[in-house]
């Protein structure tokens, strides 16, 4: 039997090198979902709606194939604020000057579904990151990389920022966009094991 | 001032490509310092002594120049027992049996040597490693693709085993073999900014 299609719902760079560093060969499709459309207040409910709404507009192209969808949506969760991607460098700056020393939370709602079926699951994944104490010229150096603008909490763990995270306690592949352990268990609750869909 | 020549005193390639993804150059320069001609009862004082005996060997082949050395070793202590590569996949399959739904700690020495004043510093990290519970199925998988055979402890984070890795304590890099937060603290110690080596 061939494998499936794994079909990844998100246009995010770091989930699709995650994904194939892991041994699949995902289709990326995006889903068009605006990730800003929704009441910031709870980022729990919040992902996992968005990332619900992600998979299942890419599972609706799909119908009639035997893709299995996978939609993802990151958030930092800092002090009872929710943070995405910075919009300008200041931003950028000004949030780790406010993480250093501190601690905050990356949620990752997950959505699969297995277009054949019409069967899902959803979940969320929560990892601690404990940041570190960059100084501000390593704050300024970080930040002319330009990869704080790009990713939710302005900071990835695959990236230039890895020095100035001191650790985490959960999964990292969560924190980079998609929790490993959390796709494998929702494909266990659609009866489908995650190695059938090694490339 | 041009950046000066980081040098990585190991073969690994998962190490080489963490410091490549976290914005670095380095060069690499393979040691030849043989990892089991050291004693395995006690891995923290291990992995710290096999690190700086391969930093030392390559800065000694460097003398003269700017370079900065970064040698590392890394080891899995489950239960007490230290743990390096599985040499068969037979004994993969075992560790992974006796792993599963359990707890480790991945400790990694690292010694940082500036070769031009000929000061150095080194340090363990450990991070705690929570196991998942893959299937007699999900391991035979995971043995046949290779990989557990070329890694410490039997399993890597950024490979085919993330799916069965539940979460973990600490700095994911350390687990794959390179703590950049304690690179930075070393390279502190001996006054070299981080973000002064980056590419």
């Amino acid at each position: 039997m061939p494998a499936r299609q794994l079909v990844l719902a998100s246009a995010s760079p770091a989930r699709l090198r995650l994904l194939r560093d892991a041994g699949f060969d995902p289709k990326v499709v995006v889903s068009g979902v605006d990730e800003r459309d929704a009441d910031p207040a709870e980022p729990g409910p919040l992902v996992e709606l968005l990332a619900t709404r992600k998979a299942s507009a890419v599972a609706e192209q799909l119908t009639g194939s035997d893709a299995v969808v996978v939609g993802c949506d990151s958030m930092l969760s800092l002090d009872a604020e929710v943070l995405g991607k910075p919009s300008t460098p200041a931003l950028a700056r000004q949030r780790w000057q406010a993480m250093r020393g501190r601690e905050g939370v990356l949620l990752t709602g997950h959505c699969v579904i297995d277009v054949a079926t019409g069967r899902w699951a959803a979940g969320v994944a929560q990892t601690v990151v404990r940041f570190g104490t960059p100084t501000d010229d390593e704050i300024d150096a970080y930040v002319a990389t330009g990869e704080p603008l790009g990713v939710a909490g302005a900071f990835t763990l695959d990236g230039f920022a890895a020095p100035f995270v001191d650790g985490i306690d959960g999964d990292h592949g969560n924190v980079i966009g998609l929790s490993l352990p959390m796709m494998r268990r929702l494909l266990s609750e659609l009866d489908i094991e995650i190695t059938s869909l090694w490339r």
